[in-house]
């Protein structure tokens, strides 16, 4: 019966679902899972997963990929190098960032990510925009043109002096986002605090790579994550915090959404992994483990699983920001240079979920579905990629097949991107991706790489759907307080 | 081929799990679900579901069923009437309590209410035992012994002076769950406060069923979550509590889970629906209203729908207690009785699903997704049914397929129950089950009862699986603080 | 004996301090209180107290005289009405602001004031300063040169163009604070919030008075507050957050107060008096009630109220900031202006002390002990007027003598200041200060003015005294979490 | 004059009330304070506090004296060992605890007390009634009639089989204080939670002192404090809690407080300077640091220290209750008995102050104002007693004169007690009272006792005054949501 044709059946396998766990085999049709039964015969290509688990691939959601930072350093990553990481990583599509230098037109900006993408992605990709320059045409023009072609996401900064917009710039985006349904991303560091603070280190001449997460102190983060949330709900926004770091960061975004604000939020790997003590090691061998906001300490770790374990966190993404450690990235200045002028970013595109299937899932820490949600389903809810993340019939037959019970020791080698380190060398991590399909089409195969350069395609995503999560009312807006007067946005 | 040979097709539906929905087909073989698929030909019956919702069929957590309260009264539904009810309202099985009374075996209690099941059910049933005697033969070995046969679930009172266990009763009750991987809910509401407000009320003569609100004032509930959580803390066991009605229970169930406590919680329709005004209406008709804890107030109902929203809850339950309002049920002594001598309770198992579709799904507070998971999924995974409650190859064929557009008033020919009022009488409700399966069989066909009395079946149910909910180390008992000696339980 | 040769003894009244109340008479000598004692014969002048309480005379924290504002409105109150008036409403000293406008020197500040002030307040008087310009020269010099002189507390702005620091200059501040052992007091407002309201309330028309509330929203004190706290954490400096206006913003103070960390409030009589439904009076008669941060609510009344009780705040203060409702002051350009035009502020340094009497002591809320505490001794003590508060052997005699039981109605009359309204006009008010002395000085005598124009002295103030109140330690500056380097400010 | 005829003159000290510190001179007239002075010549008797300061003598809130436990083991100090112990340690007066067992009318027991403390005492008393049988005759008559006489607050217990009184009864009690003004003070401990555990260790063997910590953890605390807040607030009743030995109680403390009820706690110096290390001391050694609740550990030190800064606690009280060491004491059954059978309690009625004051103010930790509200002021203000606690006309001349400056070390001399053992042994400790008065009396001169036995006298005390304390309104007995009944109590 042509019901049952498929053009790749997977069988045997234990299928992982954000909710589910049981057994079955897949048949994928014409880049779609067409059906998932008890048993499939047939099928012109067979992959048994026997003894493995069949999850939907992942979803990268926080990747910096042929970008070039504010200062002109270029990643070490392109599209290509980058998407084949992620596919080794268990990805089957990432949304790394198309970023606007100030005084640029977001169609450039998007037409130039196009350019870097189209040609050289192995997996399916989207952007999320970097605004740094919110500029009237910006705002009425060219968002809303971005976001009707698909790019439903953009982050804005509260660091950085060639990146932060203010608050003022901060409330003009919500707005427009809030509008069309698009989503506002933010990277929640109090810029002056950190100005401050590398002023009074260089006075003392304290200019180690350890000095960084001293320069960025978690009141930091704290303080800027509490007023983007504040500065969200004057204007009912929806708001995507990244990469939390702190204790006090992700209570606040506890207790606002509980309080029922749209308010999500995603932490990374590296500060599950990693502290500040690996800032100290010898000679410069910290530089490699300086990203933004910066590594914190043990008790925090264990303060952030507590998080991820009763769902704060909508997900857990890499941050990917691969500068290399050889002088065309960290090191564009020589040797021992003074922390503010080595770039910021670590690789570990590739490692995010190895990484947290062997910590959470394999040491007990969260189950299997868990793990699913948080690296795939929610991303695709979240983000508006509406037929990934899911293991049904009519999803993109995105999947990546896992042998549960694999162990080795993580090196270099493992993460196939363009690095020359990577801060998660010498940890055993047990539960690896094996397989790794995109829309049906093999990309890795049994840890070989068998796709085709550019064969990954651009999503167009939703806008943002907040169904149950409805939204706090600012007070002063209410229409029962405010006068009779309707100025809500 | 074999793969497709189905005894029964559903086609043309929309399937909605706790995560996602899609257009698919589903075929059912030998009372599971085989396959689930874009198109699914073939099948001895084939029901179409075109413009309908395919959805796990709801599993009922809380209901009373064919027992007697410690007062001998007996509930109007027994096992057939309570089945064929909540069959109606979109539910493919159900978990009444088998209550033992003090002196009673609970090897006597189960083969009684395995008497009174077996013959009657029209769908899947098992039960929570109701402990109020906890003698050492029940601890040592009656209680493992139904842990062992698949009753791994149990309730406890702290309220009743004939039911109610003491705070050293629920420590031992509660370290046997822990040993044995069972689940103790609890009904949490201080004894001596209801007592002691009993009492004064009684010496001014109040006695309307209005007064049973004042009776047991919120503060009753807030202060027992509190004490049974902390006791639960103390041993390290898993608690779910019932019918939390309360902004302050909420938040206690909130604060501690997000602390890593293993605590679920549900709520009811009512406390959403109601308020305790209704306990005023004219007459004795406010005894309908009467249950407890008793109906609250407006602005209670908001909080709780926001925390549902936000996933404090685990689940909605109906509590489903059907006394009649005639004098086999609330009067039993005559027309116009004092309220502590009314039975407490009111029947909802027909509308549970039903009004928490429309109240929540339809009007935007949560998503049909959130609705599945509230009203299946998740009772299947924290009650051990592990076989139910998705729709996916592997589980049981329990689907309920609605009509998400059917829009009716309310009224007592709907519920199909042995009750002569509805406490939902007159609400319009939108998004009706129209037919619903168990393990394949069709119970309920358009609307019609085609299932033969007693075809249900006991299920056996899974111990309690809590990975991914690490518990609170209670730290008298921490190896490093208590002088090394392990006295953990 | 010498030691009972009295100039001036009070007899027959009842002393009331922050802790005690008892009857005893006060026997005054040089300016200072000699000996409190049951009975006192003797002196030059005898005062009689019969029936009468005998406080210490209030202090007033926040007031606004003889000040320009940034946009060159001058206040209606010079320092002889203004001292006036606040004698009249029971305080023996106060404490104005001296004003920096941008480029010009402390030095000049401080020496322009000590002009205005000298030759014509009838109480004692110091400054706090209002810095606008941290500039190097500033930070270096002058601030350290002002506390030197005593004048050891200053007031900074996060909102207003012309007035705010910026977190950058926050720091700066707050660091030369407690290097000197300053006290630095902020007015929280985000200065984007609020810009960014009036925006859109032009864009749309809604210029009445009343949009004056909305353009100030509780969540923009809140948010400023919230990072006011932040900023002054991370460098451990103490922190004085002026008219808290908020509920949200009192559970911060409250919170942050309770973790340790170095903090004092204060709230204002009209945030418990007014709301903003005074603003919608008919035609600008609104006007009269523009303050900022602006009236609130009803229920935000009784979420002071009960920090007032439980001790959130130090101090209740006017924020007498005197804007005449003819052109002078409100209406510089006309009478139909929009709001954003018309002078921010309201009159009640008269009324701070009768009001806070009659709705506080008389009422119920608060003890006459705890009026003492929050009108004279905690602003004694927080802002180091080491000699003044108290009711005590060698103590300035700055007294104040109340009738409790009098009963009147607020006119304009009763304000001897030198406005065209007062927004307390119409409340009837039970307790009122009769007669009031500085340093021994009869200033008002039973409600006669009859102290010279210029009597009052300079005070010059201590450093803040923390004892007994540890800060908070930023993590991050921990010598034991910084890799050992000792940054600390 | 006669005005200055004084029977003494303390001359040269340093005043220091709960507010104010102050150089002056006292002069006492007929046992109370008749004047305070900057200078005072003259009196029969004059005492130098040059270099000294002079504070209200302590009130000790918490002592057990000649009272026989409910397993009849009388305390080691009668009341005259015990009120010299407490003159030694700058107390002038105390509230011991005059405890009913099971079946004895309160009058029986206040004349058992009165014939031990009148002949005896050195210095004032009153008693706190404990109530361990709140029988109608004692919740209608007894209780009241105590009240009348100036016995205005009582002791009940959460804990120990033959004192707790349950829930009900607890609300019994909590509703005869509110009617007549009395405070009801409660011994917070869940007493299931401590059987069980005991239960438990008795099972295991585990018997040693050391396990008396583990048998009664923190939880219990929490619990019962929360329950008992709980209680008071359904009959909006004022409560104390005592000797607060947790994160969490105090935290329960803060947050109820907070929210207006009134409600007042205390903490005690062995909860600040030990912990349960100490109770595994070689031997039995661990026996003498047994105490209920136990010692804790370090971390909660800090966290209490932090809420007496904050104010949390009203007051710092000893739980003087001495069992000796040798056999008549902790071991009435031989050497090597179980944890259990020994008596809960340990000396301290010296130390309080001492202790306090050299932990306290001359570490920096508290003010000497603060240390003077925490030990007598607010005791007299909290219990009734309007005439102490204060230096200031009118009030009992009962002072304490301290050597800020002597450094001695601990011993058991120093106690003055019938003890054998002191838990503070080898402190080193900065502080100590050297002249102690009651009503003028000398009692204690330079560390020498000079008072007559029996010369202290009943103080009969007032009512409770909450002005400024509003309480919780019970939303249940609200008459707008209770149907319009008046039901409060």
């Amino acid at each position: 019966m042509s019901d049952f044709a498929f053009d790749t059946v997977i069988h045997g396998g234990t299928v992982v679902t954000a909710t589910d766990t049981y057994r079955a085999d897949i048949g994928i049709r014409d880049g779609r899972i067409a059906a998932v039964a008890e048993t499939l015969s047939g099928g012109t290509k067979r992959i048994d997963a026997t003894g493995r688990l069949v999850m939907p691939g992942g979803i990268e959601g926080h990747a910096h990929i042929a970008q070039e930072s504010s200062t002109k350093i270029m990643t070490a990553d392109d599209y290509y190098t980058g998407s084949v990481s992620a596919a080794f990583g268990g990805n089957s599509s990432f949304i790394p960032f198309a970023a606007q230098h100030r005084g640029q037109s977001l169609d450039d900006v998007i037409a130039s990510y196009d350019g870097r993408a189209a040609p050289n992605s192995v997996i399916d990709y989207s952007y999320h925009l970097i605004v740094s320059d919110p500029s009237p045409e910006v705002l009425a023009e060219q968002l809303p043109r971005a976001f009707a072609r698909g790019i439903t996401s953009f982050k804005v900064f509260m660091t950085y002096d060639l990146l932060n917009l203010g608050d003022g710039g901060m409330l003009d985006v919500l707005t427009v986002a809030k509008t069309h349904g698009a989503l506002t991303m933010v990277h929640a560091e109090n810029n002056d605090m950190v100005k401050w603070m590398n002023k009074r280190l260089a006075a003392k001449g304290l200019t180690a790579p350890k000095y960084h997460a001293i320069s960025r102190p978690e009141l930091a983060e704290e303080e800027a994550i509490n007023r983007a949330v504040t500065l969200a709900k004057l204007v009912d926004a929806p708001l995507f915090v990244v990469h939390v770091s702190t204790e006090a960061g992700a209570a606040i975004i506890r207790r606002e959404t509980n309080a029922g604000v749209k308010l999500f939020a995603e932490t990374c790997p590296q500060y599950l992994a990693l502290t500040r003590d690996d800032l100290d090691r010898p000679g410069m061998e910290g530089a490699k483990y300086m990203c933004s906001p910066p590594l914190r300490d043990a008790r925090t770790q264990e303060v952030l699983w507590q998080h991820i374990q009763s769902g704060t966190f909508a997900s857990v993404s890499s941050d990917h920001a691969p500068y290399r450690y050889d002088e065309s990235g960290k090191f564009f200045n020589g040797k021992d240079v003074a922390y503010p002028k080595i770039s910021n970013g670590m690789p570990g595109i590739a490692m995010r979920l190895p990484w947290l299937f062997s910590e959470g899932v394999v040491k007990g820490r969260i189950t299997a579905n868990q793990f699913v949600a948080l690296t795939s389903t929610n991303c695709a809810k979240v983000f508006g990629m509406s037929r990934k993340g899911a293991i049904a019939p009519g999803f993109d037959a995105d999947i990546a097949i896992w042998d549960p019970a694999e162990t080795r020791v993580v090196t270099l080698e493992d993460q196939h991107d363009a690095m020359d380190y990577t801060p998660f060398e010498g940890l055993t991590v047990t539960g690896w991706p094996r397989t790794v399909l995109n829309r049906g089409d093999v990309v890795i195969e049994e840890r070989e790489l068998v796709a085709e350069r550019g064969r990954g395609r651009f999503v167009a995503r939703d806008t943002v759907n907040l169904t149950g999560r409805p939204g706090y009312r600012a007070p002063e807006l209410d229409p029962a307080r405010n006068f009779g007067a309707d100025i809500a946005p």
